[in-house]
Protein backbone atom coordinates (compact mmCIF):
# COMPACT_ATOMS: atom_id res chain seq x y z
CA UNK A 1 0.00 0.00 0.00
CA UNK A 2 1.88 3.29 -1.14
CA UNK A 3 1.45 6.56 0.83
CA UNK A 4 -0.28 7.94 -2.41
CA UNK A 5 -2.98 4.92 -2.15
CA UNK A 6 -3.42 5.65 1.23
CA UNK A 7 -3.55 9.32 1.21
CA UNK A 8 -6.34 8.66 -1.85
CA UNK A 9 -8.50 6.67 0.26
CA UNK A 10 -8.13 8.67 3.51
CA UNK A 11 -9.28 11.55 1.56
CA UNK A 12 -11.92 10.17 -0.14
CA UNK A 13 -13.29 8.67 3.04
CA UNK A 14 -13.02 12.16 4.56
CA UNK A 15 -15.52 13.78 1.89
CA UNK A 16 -17.68 10.63 1.69
CA UNK A 17 -18.45 10.83 5.43
CA UNK A 18 -19.17 14.75 5.13
CA UNK A 19 -21.41 14.42 2.77
CA UNK A 20 -22.63 11.32 4.55
CA UNK A 21 -23.51 13.71 7.62
CA UNK A 22 -24.90 16.87 5.57
CA UNK A 23 -26.85 14.32 3.43
CA UNK A 24 -28.67 13.11 7.04
CA UNK A 25 -28.67 16.06 8.86
CA UNK A 26 -26.15 14.54 11.55
CA UNK A 27 -26.40 17.01 14.49
CA UNK A 28 -23.52 17.10 17.45
CA UNK A 29 -25.59 14.68 19.59
CA UNK A 30 -25.81 12.48 17.21
CA UNK A 31 -22.12 12.39 15.94
CA UNK A 32 -20.92 12.10 19.63
CA UNK A 33 -23.55 9.33 20.22
CA UNK A 34 -21.56 7.71 17.40
CA UNK A 35 -18.09 8.45 18.39
CA UNK A 36 -19.03 6.85 22.06
CA UNK A 37 -20.22 3.37 20.64
CA UNK A 38 -16.66 3.43 18.56
CA UNK A 39 -14.95 4.13 21.82
CA UNK A 40 -16.93 1.82 23.97
CA UNK A 41 -16.28 -1.23 22.06
CA UNK A 42 -12.65 -1.40 22.17
CA UNK A 43 -12.94 -0.14 26.06
CA UNK A 44 -15.60 -2.82 26.16
CA UNK A 45 -13.02 -5.68 24.39
CA UNK A 46 -14.41 -6.39 21.32
CA UNK A 47 -11.77 -5.08 19.23
CA UNK A 48 -12.70 -4.77 15.80
CA UNK A 49 -15.72 -6.78 16.37
CA UNK A 50 -18.13 -3.87 15.42
CA UNK A 51 -16.53 -3.21 12.20
CA UNK A 52 -16.14 -7.13 11.10
CA UNK A 53 -19.13 -7.64 11.47
CA UNK A 54 -20.20 -5.37 8.79
CA UNK A 55 -16.86 -4.89 6.33
CA UNK A 56 -14.63 -7.76 6.89
CA UNK A 57 -16.92 -10.07 4.43
CA UNK A 58 -16.81 -7.06 1.69
CA UNK A 59 -12.72 -7.07 2.26
CA UNK A 60 -12.27 -10.42 1.71
CA UNK A 61 -14.96 -10.81 -1.46
CA UNK A 62 -12.25 -7.59 -2.99
CA UNK A 63 -9.20 -9.60 -2.44
CA UNK A 64 -10.90 -12.66 -3.80
CA UNK A 65 -11.10 -11.29 -7.34
CA UNK A 66 -9.69 -12.94 -9.97
CA UNK A 67 -8.37 -16.08 -7.66
CA UNK A 68 -6.94 -18.51 -9.42
CA UNK A 69 -7.32 -20.44 -6.22
CA UNK A 70 -9.74 -21.23 -3.50
CA UNK A 71 -11.25 -17.98 -1.98
CA UNK A 72 -10.53 -16.82 1.43
CA UNK A 73 -12.98 -16.16 4.11
CA UNK A 74 -13.02 -13.83 7.63
CA UNK A 75 -10.37 -14.58 9.49
CA UNK A 76 -12.72 -13.23 12.32
CA UNK A 77 -11.17 -11.97 15.88
CA UNK A 78 -10.14 -15.31 17.64
CA UNK A 79 -7.27 -16.81 15.73
CA UNK A 80 -4.09 -17.00 17.67
CA UNK A 81 -0.91 -18.01 15.96
CA UNK A 82 1.98 -20.75 17.47
CA UNK A 83 -0.70 -23.18 18.40
CA UNK A 84 0.49 -26.38 19.13
CA UNK A 85 2.04 -29.00 15.91
CA UNK A 86 0.28 -32.55 16.13
CA UNK A 87 1.27 -35.65 15.34
CA UNK A 88 0.12 -38.20 13.23
CA UNK A 89 -2.59 -39.84 13.69
CA UNK A 90 -3.93 -36.05 13.70
CA UNK A 91 -6.55 -34.82 16.24
CA UNK A 92 -7.47 -31.59 17.39
CA UNK A 93 -6.43 -31.12 21.28
CA UNK A 94 -9.47 -31.57 23.48
CA UNK A 95 -10.83 -32.90 26.66
CA UNK A 96 -11.47 -36.39 27.21
CA UNK A 97 -14.82 -36.07 27.35
CA UNK A 98 -15.30 -33.15 24.66
CA UNK A 99 -18.69 -32.71 24.35
CA UNK A 100 -20.15 -32.57 20.29
CA UNK A 101 -20.34 -35.08 17.35
CA UNK A 102 -16.86 -36.63 16.16
CA UNK A 103 -15.88 -34.87 13.03
CA UNK A 104 -13.48 -35.91 10.60
CA UNK A 105 -12.11 -33.33 8.19
CA UNK A 106 -10.51 -34.15 5.24
CA UNK A 107 -8.99 -33.14 1.78
CA UNK A 108 -6.59 -32.88 -0.50
CA UNK A 109 -4.09 -29.45 -1.11
CA UNK A 110 -3.07 -28.47 -4.23
CA UNK A 111 -1.59 -26.13 -6.68
CA UNK A 112 -3.06 -24.36 -9.37
CA UNK A 113 -1.53 -26.95 -11.81
CA UNK A 114 -3.52 -29.91 -10.24
CA UNK A 115 0.11 -30.61 -8.43
CA UNK A 116 -0.66 -32.15 -4.98
CA UNK A 117 1.52 -30.17 -2.26
CA UNK A 118 2.78 -31.92 0.44
CA UNK A 119 4.02 -29.86 3.69
CA UNK A 120 1.42 -27.86 3.51
CA UNK A 121 0.43 -26.51 7.11
CA UNK A 122 -2.82 -26.71 8.26
CA UNK A 123 -3.74 -24.36 10.93
CA UNK A 124 -7.04 -24.70 12.49
CA UNK A 125 -8.89 -23.68 15.39
CA UNK A 126 -13.17 -23.72 16.15
CA UNK A 127 -15.59 -23.20 18.81
CA UNK A 128 -16.58 -25.94 21.48
CA UNK A 129 -20.07 -27.68 21.72
CA UNK A 130 -20.67 -24.19 23.83
CA UNK A 131 -19.46 -22.14 21.29
CA UNK A 132 -16.51 -21.22 23.20
CA UNK A 133 -12.29 -20.36 22.34
CA UNK A 134 -9.66 -21.70 24.05
CA UNK A 135 -7.38 -19.38 25.23
CA UNK A 136 -9.81 -16.41 24.38
CA UNK A 137 -13.21 -17.51 26.80
CA UNK A 138 -12.41 -18.52 30.41
CA UNK A 139 -12.46 -22.26 31.72
CA UNK A 140 -11.31 -23.72 28.63
CA UNK A 141 -7.94 -26.02 28.75
CA UNK A 142 -5.02 -23.59 26.52
CA UNK A 143 -5.31 -24.32 22.82
CA UNK A 144 -8.40 -26.40 23.15
CA UNK A 145 -9.79 -27.52 19.85
CA UNK A 146 -6.62 -25.44 18.26
CA UNK A 147 -3.80 -27.22 16.73
CA UNK A 148 -1.55 -27.88 13.42
CA UNK A 149 -0.67 -30.41 10.84
CA UNK A 150 0.70 -31.20 7.30
CA UNK A 151 -0.77 -33.00 4.34
CA UNK A 152 1.19 -36.10 3.39
CA UNK A 153 3.33 -37.06 0.27
CA UNK A 154 0.50 -36.82 -2.29
CA UNK A 155 -1.17 -33.46 -0.61
CA UNK A 156 -4.29 -35.29 1.71
CA UNK A 157 -5.24 -34.13 5.24
CA UNK A 158 -7.60 -35.58 8.07
CA UNK A 159 -7.69 -34.79 11.60
CA UNK A 160 -10.48 -35.62 14.33
CA UNK A 161 -12.05 -32.74 15.75
CA UNK A 162 -15.62 -32.22 16.97
CA UNK A 163 -19.14 -30.78 14.77
CA UNK A 164 -18.86 -27.17 16.21
CA UNK A 165 -22.37 -24.98 16.88
CA UNK A 166 -23.39 -21.97 15.22
CA UNK A 167 -22.05 -19.33 17.48
CA UNK A 168 -23.61 -16.82 18.98
CA UNK A 169 -21.81 -13.09 19.00
CA UNK A 170 -21.40 -11.63 22.28
CA UNK A 171 -25.02 -9.75 22.49
CA UNK A 172 -24.39 -7.63 25.58
CA UNK A 173 -21.73 -5.34 24.49
CA UNK A 174 -21.93 -2.19 22.59
CA UNK A 175 -21.63 -4.05 18.77
CA UNK A 176 -24.55 -6.09 20.16
CA UNK A 177 -26.76 -2.45 20.97
CA UNK A 178 -26.03 -1.53 17.45
CA UNK A 179 -27.03 -5.09 15.97
CA UNK A 180 -30.16 -4.85 18.11
CA UNK A 181 -31.13 -1.36 16.58
CA UNK A 182 -30.79 -2.77 13.39
CA UNK A 183 -32.92 -6.32 14.45
CA UNK A 184 -30.30 -8.50 13.36
CA UNK A 185 -29.32 -11.64 14.58
CA UNK A 186 -26.33 -12.65 16.83
CA UNK A 187 -25.70 -15.97 15.29
CA UNK A 188 -23.18 -17.05 12.81
CA UNK A 189 -23.61 -20.25 11.38
CA UNK A 190 -21.47 -22.72 12.77
CA UNK A 191 -17.84 -23.40 11.10
CA UNK A 192 -14.37 -24.44 11.26
CA UNK A 193 -11.42 -22.01 10.75
CA UNK A 194 -8.52 -22.94 8.71
CA UNK A 195 -5.24 -21.35 7.52
CA UNK A 196 -3.13 -23.19 4.83
CA UNK A 197 0.10 -22.35 4.42
CA UNK A 198 2.63 -23.65 2.18
CA UNK A 199 6.90 -21.84 2.04
CA UNK A 200 6.28 -21.42 -2.09
CA UNK A 201 2.65 -20.26 -1.84
CA UNK A 202 0.61 -17.85 -0.44
CA UNK A 203 -1.14 -18.27 2.78
CA UNK A 204 -4.44 -18.54 2.36
CA UNK A 205 -7.52 -17.97 4.98
CA UNK A 206 -10.34 -19.69 4.76
CA UNK A 207 -13.47 -20.52 6.90
CA UNK A 208 -15.54 -23.54 6.43
CA UNK A 209 -19.46 -23.55 6.83
CA UNK A 210 -21.34 -26.89 6.24
CA UNK A 211 -24.23 -27.15 3.79
CA UNK A 212 -27.91 -27.39 5.73
CA UNK A 213 -26.77 -25.86 8.99
CA UNK A 214 -28.58 -23.19 10.74
CA UNK A 215 -27.99 -19.41 9.92
CA UNK A 216 -25.82 -20.14 6.29
CA UNK A 217 -28.45 -17.68 5.12
CA UNK A 218 -28.37 -14.58 7.88
CA UNK A 219 -24.99 -14.86 9.06
CA UNK A 220 -24.47 -11.32 11.22
CA UNK A 221 -21.04 -11.45 9.66
CA UNK A 222 -22.76 -11.97 5.95
CA UNK A 223 -19.27 -13.78 5.31
CA UNK A 224 -21.50 -17.44 4.08
CA UNK A 225 -20.35 -17.57 0.31
CA UNK A 226 -20.78 -20.85 -2.10
CA UNK A 227 -17.42 -21.80 -2.61
CA UNK A 228 -16.84 -22.46 1.48
CA UNK A 229 -20.06 -24.61 2.27
CA UNK A 230 -19.17 -28.14 2.62
CA UNK A 231 -21.24 -31.48 2.78
CA UNK A 232 -21.10 -32.79 6.33
CA UNK A 233 -21.97 -36.50 5.98
CA UNK A 234 -23.41 -38.35 8.52
CA UNK A 235 -21.40 -42.27 9.07
CA UNK A 236 -23.64 -44.95 10.75
CA UNK A 237 -22.02 -48.01 8.35
CA UNK A 238 -20.86 -50.54 11.04
CA UNK A 239 -17.62 -51.41 8.72
CA UNK A 240 -16.29 -47.64 8.97
CA UNK A 241 -17.79 -47.36 12.31
CA UNK A 242 -15.17 -50.31 13.32
CA UNK A 243 -12.59 -48.76 11.14
CA UNK A 244 -12.36 -45.51 13.24
CA UNK A 245 -12.85 -47.46 16.39
CA UNK A 246 -15.78 -45.70 17.05
CA UNK A 247 -19.31 -46.68 18.75
CA UNK A 248 -21.65 -44.18 17.06
CA UNK A 249 -22.02 -42.39 14.41
CA UNK A 250 -19.46 -39.42 13.43
CA UNK A 251 -19.78 -36.78 10.41
CA UNK A 252 -17.17 -36.25 7.60
CA UNK A 253 -16.69 -33.01 6.05
CA UNK A 254 -14.55 -32.88 3.22
CA UNK A 255 -12.86 -29.36 0.97
CA UNK A 256 -9.61 -29.28 -0.97
CA UNK A 257 -7.68 -26.45 -0.87
CA UNK A 258 -5.89 -24.90 -4.31
CA UNK A 259 -3.37 -22.49 -3.36
CA UNK A 260 -1.49 -20.16 -5.99
CA UNK A 261 2.14 -19.87 -6.02
CA UNK A 262 4.15 -17.10 -4.18
CA UNK A 263 5.24 -14.96 -7.09
CA UNK A 264 1.75 -15.38 -9.07
CA UNK A 265 -0.38 -14.10 -5.99
CA UNK A 266 2.13 -11.48 -5.49
CA UNK A 267 1.50 -10.26 -8.91
CA UNK A 268 -1.75 -10.47 -8.31
CA UNK A 269 -2.37 -8.25 -5.11
CA UNK A 270 -0.24 -6.09 -6.41
CA UNK A 271 -2.07 -5.53 -9.80
CA UNK B 1 -33.03 10.51 18.24
CA UNK B 2 -36.03 8.05 17.45
CA UNK B 3 -34.97 4.96 16.81
CA UNK B 4 -36.27 4.53 13.00
CA UNK B 5 -34.08 7.54 12.25
CA UNK B 6 -30.92 5.83 14.46
CA UNK B 7 -31.88 2.49 12.23
CA UNK B 8 -31.86 4.79 8.62
CA UNK B 9 -28.99 6.25 9.58
CA UNK B 10 -26.98 2.87 10.60
CA UNK B 11 -28.59 0.63 7.20
CA UNK B 12 -26.97 3.70 4.91
CA UNK B 13 -23.60 3.86 6.96
CA UNK B 14 -22.93 0.58 5.74
CA UNK B 15 -24.08 0.62 2.27
CA UNK B 16 -22.06 3.85 2.03
CA UNK B 17 -18.75 2.00 3.42
CA UNK B 18 -19.45 -0.95 1.44
CA UNK B 19 -19.82 0.93 -1.74
CA UNK B 20 -16.45 2.97 -0.78
CA UNK B 21 -14.72 -0.45 -0.12
CA UNK B 22 -16.02 -1.40 -3.91
CA UNK B 23 -14.87 1.96 -5.11
CA UNK B 24 -11.45 1.81 -3.92
CA UNK B 25 -10.88 -2.21 -3.95
CA UNK B 26 -10.01 -2.14 -0.39
CA UNK B 27 -8.23 -5.56 0.34
CA UNK B 28 -8.67 -7.22 3.82
CA UNK B 29 -4.84 -6.47 4.50
CA UNK B 30 -5.97 -2.66 3.98
CA UNK B 31 -9.24 -3.04 5.94
CA UNK B 32 -7.31 -4.79 8.64
CA UNK B 33 -5.15 -1.51 8.70
CA UNK B 34 -7.58 0.42 9.45
CA UNK B 35 -9.26 -1.34 12.03
CA UNK B 36 -6.22 -1.68 13.87
CA UNK B 37 -5.40 2.18 13.38
CA UNK B 38 -9.16 2.90 14.74
CA UNK B 39 -8.37 0.57 17.65
CA UNK B 40 -5.22 2.43 18.29
CA UNK B 41 -6.60 5.77 19.07
CA UNK B 42 -8.31 4.60 21.93
CA UNK B 43 -6.44 2.50 23.17
CA UNK B 44 -3.77 5.32 22.93
CA UNK B 45 -6.05 7.81 25.17
CA UNK B 46 -6.79 9.88 22.01
CA UNK B 47 -10.44 9.11 22.87
CA UNK B 48 -12.51 10.62 20.04
CA UNK B 49 -9.43 13.05 18.45
CA UNK B 50 -9.10 11.23 15.46
CA UNK B 51 -13.21 11.77 14.41
CA UNK B 52 -13.22 15.01 15.91
CA UNK B 53 -10.41 16.78 14.16
CA UNK B 54 -12.10 15.66 11.01
CA UNK B 55 -15.93 15.27 11.44
CA UNK B 56 -16.94 17.23 14.72
CA UNK B 57 -17.43 20.84 13.15
CA UNK B 58 -19.04 19.42 10.38
CA UNK B 59 -21.80 17.81 12.95
CA UNK B 60 -21.76 21.50 14.90
CA UNK B 61 -22.40 23.24 11.51
CA UNK B 62 -25.30 21.16 10.80
CA UNK B 63 -26.58 22.12 14.45
CA UNK B 64 -26.14 25.73 14.02
CA UNK B 65 -28.48 26.13 10.75
CA UNK B 66 -31.12 28.23 10.83
CA UNK B 67 -30.42 29.01 14.55
CA UNK B 68 -31.37 32.25 15.61
CA UNK B 69 -28.53 32.45 18.58
CA UNK B 70 -24.90 32.54 18.69
CA UNK B 71 -23.72 29.44 16.64
CA UNK B 72 -22.10 26.65 18.33
CA UNK B 73 -18.57 25.82 18.20
CA UNK B 74 -16.50 22.37 18.74
CA UNK B 75 -16.15 21.21 22.39
CA UNK B 76 -12.81 19.10 21.99
CA UNK B 77 -12.33 16.60 24.12
CA UNK B 78 -10.94 18.52 27.16
CA UNK B 79 -14.09 20.06 29.16
CA UNK B 80 -14.83 18.85 32.54
CA UNK B 81 -17.53 19.86 34.10
CA UNK B 82 -17.54 21.12 37.82
CA UNK B 83 -14.95 23.69 37.56
CA UNK B 84 -14.37 26.29 40.12
CA UNK B 85 -16.99 28.81 40.73
CA UNK B 86 -15.25 32.21 41.10
CA UNK B 87 -16.12 35.06 43.32
CA UNK B 88 -16.16 38.72 41.51
CA UNK B 89 -13.94 40.59 40.54
CA UNK B 90 -13.48 37.21 38.22
CA UNK B 91 -10.03 36.26 37.46
CA UNK B 92 -9.55 32.22 36.15
CA UNK B 93 -7.40 30.21 38.70
CA UNK B 94 -3.79 30.88 37.68
CA UNK B 95 -0.14 30.49 39.24
CA UNK B 96 0.84 33.33 40.34
CA UNK B 97 3.41 34.09 37.84
CA UNK B 98 1.61 32.58 35.37
CA UNK B 99 3.43 33.09 32.01
CA UNK B 100 1.49 34.65 29.21
CA UNK B 101 -0.20 38.30 28.16
CA UNK B 102 -2.79 39.53 30.73
CA UNK B 103 -6.62 39.29 28.43
CA UNK B 104 -9.77 40.64 29.42
CA UNK B 105 -12.35 38.54 27.75
CA UNK B 106 -15.46 40.86 28.29
CA UNK B 107 -18.91 40.58 26.22
CA UNK B 108 -22.74 40.38 27.31
CA UNK B 109 -25.37 37.81 27.02
CA UNK B 110 -28.96 38.62 25.93
CA UNK B 111 -31.77 36.74 24.21
CA UNK B 112 -32.78 36.35 21.10
CA UNK B 113 -35.34 39.32 21.39
CA UNK B 114 -32.11 41.57 22.53
CA UNK B 115 -32.78 41.22 26.48
CA UNK B 116 -30.27 40.96 29.06
CA UNK B 117 -29.84 37.35 30.64
CA UNK B 118 -28.92 38.25 34.07
CA UNK B 119 -27.20 34.98 36.04
CA UNK B 120 -25.97 33.28 32.78
CA UNK B 121 -23.13 30.89 33.72
CA UNK B 122 -20.01 31.15 31.79
CA UNK B 123 -17.72 28.32 31.97
CA UNK B 124 -14.47 28.55 30.62
CA UNK B 125 -11.52 26.21 30.17
CA UNK B 126 -8.31 27.07 28.04
CA UNK B 127 -4.56 26.26 27.36
CA UNK B 128 -1.96 27.47 29.77
CA UNK B 129 1.00 29.03 27.47
CA UNK B 130 3.02 26.02 27.01
CA UNK B 131 -0.53 24.29 25.46
CA UNK B 132 -1.17 22.52 28.41
CA UNK B 133 -4.85 21.87 29.84
CA UNK B 134 -5.23 21.53 34.02
CA UNK B 135 -6.12 18.10 35.12
CA UNK B 136 -5.53 16.70 31.51
CA UNK B 137 -1.55 16.91 31.15
CA UNK B 138 0.34 16.40 34.14
CA UNK B 139 1.76 19.13 35.89
CA UNK B 140 -0.29 21.63 36.61
CA UNK B 141 -2.32 23.17 39.38
CA UNK B 142 -5.56 21.74 39.10
CA UNK B 143 -8.17 23.35 37.72
CA UNK B 144 -5.74 25.80 36.19
CA UNK B 145 -7.51 28.33 33.23
CA UNK B 146 -10.79 26.97 34.03
CA UNK B 147 -13.76 28.40 36.03
CA UNK B 148 -17.19 29.63 36.29
CA UNK B 149 -18.52 32.36 36.81
CA UNK B 150 -22.15 34.75 35.90
CA UNK B 151 -23.13 37.10 34.24
CA UNK B 152 -24.15 40.59 36.57
CA UNK B 153 -27.77 42.23 35.98
CA UNK B 154 -27.19 43.89 32.90
CA UNK B 155 -25.83 40.38 31.23
CA UNK B 156 -22.73 41.75 30.87
CA UNK B 157 -19.49 39.71 32.35
CA UNK B 158 -16.21 40.40 32.55
CA UNK B 159 -13.09 38.12 33.39
CA UNK B 160 -9.57 38.08 33.49
CA UNK B 161 -6.97 35.45 32.26
CA UNK B 162 -4.10 35.06 29.78
CA UNK B 163 -4.36 35.09 26.10
CA UNK B 164 -3.63 31.53 24.55
CA UNK B 165 -1.25 30.01 21.95
CA UNK B 166 -1.96 27.94 19.33
CA UNK B 167 -2.36 24.67 20.52
CA UNK B 168 -0.61 21.62 18.70
CA UNK B 169 -2.78 18.12 18.72
CA UNK B 170 -0.68 15.32 20.28
CA UNK B 171 1.39 14.49 16.89
CA UNK B 172 2.82 11.14 17.81
CA UNK B 173 -0.23 8.96 18.24
CA UNK B 174 -2.15 6.92 15.94
CA UNK B 175 -3.97 10.66 14.89
CA UNK B 176 -0.85 11.89 14.06
CA UNK B 177 0.17 9.44 11.72
CA UNK B 178 -2.88 9.53 9.77
CA UNK B 179 -2.55 13.52 9.89
CA UNK B 180 1.10 12.73 9.04
CA UNK B 181 0.24 10.69 6.02
CA UNK B 182 -2.74 13.25 4.58
CA UNK B 183 0.40 15.79 4.92
CA UNK B 184 -1.57 18.70 7.36
CA UNK B 185 -0.71 20.20 10.04
CA UNK B 186 -1.05 19.49 13.81
CA UNK B 187 -1.73 22.92 14.77
CA UNK B 188 -5.48 24.89 16.13
CA UNK B 189 -5.42 28.17 16.16
CA UNK B 190 -5.50 29.70 19.65
CA UNK B 191 -8.94 30.00 21.19
CA UNK B 192 -11.02 30.21 24.72
CA UNK B 193 -13.30 27.17 25.22
CA UNK B 194 -16.72 28.74 26.96
CA UNK B 195 -20.21 27.26 27.65
CA UNK B 196 -22.73 29.67 28.45
CA UNK B 197 -25.94 28.43 30.43
CA UNK B 198 -29.00 29.62 31.96
CA UNK B 199 -32.09 27.39 33.24
CA UNK B 200 -34.32 28.73 30.77
CA UNK B 201 -32.23 28.65 27.81
CA UNK B 202 -30.14 26.07 26.09
CA UNK B 203 -26.45 24.84 26.73
CA UNK B 204 -24.49 26.65 23.92
CA UNK B 205 -20.71 25.47 23.54
CA UNK B 206 -18.92 28.50 22.05
CA UNK B 207 -14.76 28.31 21.32
CA UNK B 208 -13.47 32.14 20.51
CA UNK B 209 -10.41 32.52 18.23
CA UNK B 210 -8.25 35.95 18.30
CA UNK B 211 -8.73 37.97 14.51
CA UNK B 212 -4.64 37.70 12.61
CA UNK B 213 -4.03 34.72 14.59
CA UNK B 214 -1.80 32.37 13.08
CA UNK B 215 -3.45 29.00 12.31
CA UNK B 216 -6.76 30.57 11.63
CA UNK B 217 -6.66 29.12 7.64
CA UNK B 218 -5.03 25.87 8.57
CA UNK B 219 -7.21 24.69 11.50
CA UNK B 220 -6.51 20.74 11.86
CA UNK B 221 -9.84 20.46 12.66
CA UNK B 222 -11.25 22.80 10.12
CA UNK B 223 -13.28 24.71 13.01
CA UNK B 224 -13.03 28.01 12.44
CA UNK B 225 -15.86 29.92 11.73
CA UNK B 226 -16.27 33.83 11.01
CA UNK B 227 -18.77 34.02 13.88
CA UNK B 228 -16.33 32.71 15.70
CA UNK B 229 -13.42 34.92 15.40
CA UNK B 230 -12.66 38.41 17.78
CA UNK B 231 -11.00 41.13 17.56
CA UNK B 232 -7.58 40.63 20.15
CA UNK B 233 -7.09 44.52 21.16
CA UNK B 234 -3.82 45.74 22.62
CA UNK B 235 -3.89 48.44 25.51
CA UNK B 236 -1.29 50.36 26.57
CA UNK B 237 -2.60 53.62 27.50
CA UNK B 238 -1.20 54.39 30.67
CA UNK B 239 -5.04 55.15 31.87
CA UNK B 240 -6.40 52.25 30.94
CA UNK B 241 -2.98 49.85 33.19
CA UNK B 242 -3.60 52.17 36.06
CA UNK B 243 -7.24 51.90 36.53
CA UNK B 244 -6.60 47.88 35.90
CA UNK B 245 -3.82 48.03 38.61
CA UNK B 246 -1.47 46.86 35.36
CA UNK B 247 2.41 48.10 34.55
CA UNK B 248 2.70 46.09 31.38
CA UNK B 249 0.46 46.25 28.13
CA UNK B 250 -2.48 44.01 28.25
CA UNK B 251 -5.19 42.83 25.55
CA UNK B 252 -8.99 43.13 25.70
CA UNK B 253 -11.50 40.77 23.76
CA UNK B 254 -15.08 41.22 23.36
CA UNK B 255 -17.76 38.76 22.51
CA UNK B 256 -21.42 38.88 22.79
CA UNK B 257 -23.41 35.55 23.59
CA UNK B 258 -27.20 35.57 21.67
CA UNK B 259 -28.99 32.48 23.64
CA UNK B 260 -32.13 30.99 22.57
CA UNK B 261 -35.09 30.18 24.75
CA UNK B 262 -35.12 26.69 25.84
CA UNK B 263 -38.75 25.84 23.74
CA UNK B 264 -37.76 27.07 20.84
CA UNK B 265 -34.28 25.35 20.91
CA UNK B 266 -36.17 22.37 21.58
CA UNK B 267 -38.45 22.92 18.42
CA UNK B 268 -35.20 23.61 16.42
CA UNK B 269 -33.36 20.24 17.38
CA UNK B 270 -36.61 17.77 16.80
CA UNK B 271 -37.44 19.62 13.73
Amino acid sequence: MTVERTRLILEDLEQTLLQFMRKHKITHDEYRRATDILISTVKAGEESLLYDVFFEAEATDIGNIGTQGSIEAIEGPFYLPDAPRLERPYVLPQRSEEVGDVLFFRGRVTSTDGRPLAGAELDMWQADAEGLYSNIHPGLPAWNLRGRFHTAADGTFEVRTIVPPPYEIPKNGPTGVVLDILGRLFFRPAHLHVKVRHPQYGDLTSQLYFDGGEYLNSDVASAVRDDLVAQLIRCDNPKDLASRGLHKPYFEVRYDFVLVPQQAENLRRTA
